[in-house]
């Protein structure tokens, strides 16, 4: 079986190398705008060899890992050129205009939208490593869309890699990942932003921040060329959240500013809820 | 050696728990208002014995680890208590009102006002263990106002904790900590407020949210008691470091409505340099 990863960085690397131990015989070809990751990953034994895009019709299987609004362009080529029991999915964090994107193409049903919760702060194929995805959630998205022989061999290759399928609608999925993760990562861009200008000599940020700090701004190292377009795909959603939390600082504020101190512990008290919901995250 | 602590939580507790393997003859007296802690400390041999605040005059040594409202009810009477060797310090996370209150007092050079940076979400002495301050920041505050040989005595035991030892006045304390601690636990709160109102099912939000988002919410689950009187106590700082944040999010906002897609890669990156800055805290 031949592979091709288009895009091998964290989460195309580290599913390559889990591939390699699931699948005998896997052949694998890596596809990478930067050459230094591409020559990486061939190092480090990620993939086999160097494949170019013009050679895609030899794939067996397909997975586009590249930025989402590249994905949009290269997609329905790729699509195109896919011999007839191939399988193309990819692993982007926004669904609903690549669905749509390609919604009549008359490959349809060999594409399959895919979403791995297994991002880091950390990206590149240095960063790859092997059981990356074990215990973590793969959406599915449209999943009925896709030609059923094609979508039995996925699930039982995500489930062999230790992932658990949670299926749902394209739109569904990118208004929830506005919610429980792109606005994290708002919220932490710009409290490192808000710091890094307030606090002038950047030594006091190291000598006294603690734990609670590190927490709330690992984000902000993330990948701005990774998060831009995700930002861009998702506009809307992330408006809608994004609004929705500032009001709610607004609240907090307006609570501080008139002493109300009985409403701000409450609004502390309600939210501790999520501690059994983390705790649950945290296990998993 | 008599040492009294009067609060015996994650903070307290621990300290109590190093004091006992760096000072030989020590005998630990605890006082809580929540007797349940009192005994938990007890049966975990945190303390040797439940004291009372009516006898503080035989410490040596007390620690004042309640919350900051607290401290500033009681510190001056327990000042008026202390014998002429005791050192009293508290390890409370905003100074400037604490150091303003007792500016005058008689003992005021038997107070020492101390701020560990060791805290995490957890709370009350079961969370309480040996070596929590080994390798963290400890803040003194106006620490020429405390006698030399009481002043040389914590700075070397201190030290013996493995702590590394900060100085700056209390206001100058209070302000780096609203940058750095206070506001991520707003940022913290209301993140996670935000996405319990948005995700009617919680279920969603235990399956889809990854680790990045368990990360931005850890704080969520702190204390209300504990957060509460530190909020007042430093509100004017936090006001305006929050106003910032708020900011900052709403031109993040209005970049993404007006699709300015390169300011906000820019923004991004520009935030990134706090990568190197964080390697530090995190090896610390």
């Amino acid at each position: 079986m031949k592979i091709y990863i288009i895009g091998i960085g964290l989460i195309g690397g580290s599913m390559a190398m889990d591939l390699k131990t699931i699948i005998e015989g896997i052949e694998v070809f890596g596809i990478d705008s930067n050459k230094k990751h591409a020559n990486q990953a061939l190092e480090k034994g990620i993939i086999d060899r160097i494949g170019t895009l013009d050679n895609v019709a030899e794939a067996d299987r397909v997975i586009l890992s590249i930025p989402v609004k590249e994905s949009l362009a290269l997609l329905p080529k790729l699509l195109d050129q896919l011999h007839s029991d191939a399988l193309l999915w990819d692993v982007g964090s926004t669904k609903e205009q690549l669905c749509e994107l390609i919604a009549n193409h008359s490959k349809r049903d060999q594409f399959l939208a895919a979403h791995p919760i297994a991002g880091t702060e950390f990206s590149g194929p240095q960063a790859a490593h092997r059981d990356l995805f074990n215990g973590k959630p793969q959406i599915l998205c449209e999943s009925n869309k896709t030609r059923p022989d094609l979508l039995t061999w996925a699930k039982q290759t995500f489930r062999e890699m230790g992932m658990y399928l949670r299926f749902m609608e394209a739109a569904e999925h990118d208004k929830h990942m506005a919610y429980v993760s792109h606005l994290s990562h708002i919220s932490s861009f710009m409290l490192g932003k808000t710091v890094l200008e307030k606090e002038e000599d950047e030594n006091n940020i190291f000598d006294l921040a603690g734990s609670g700090f590190e927490s709330t701004v690992r984000l902000a190292k993330s990948s701005p060329e990774m998060w831009t377009p995700i930002f861009e795909q998702n506009k809307e959603n992330v408006i809608e959240i994004l609004d929705a939390y500032i009001k709610n600082l607004e609240h907090f504020k307006k609570l501080l500013v008139n002493d109300d101190y009985k409403s701000l512990f409450r609004e502390m008290k309600n939210t501790n809820q999520l501690t059994s919901i983390l705790n649950g995250i945290s296990k998993k």
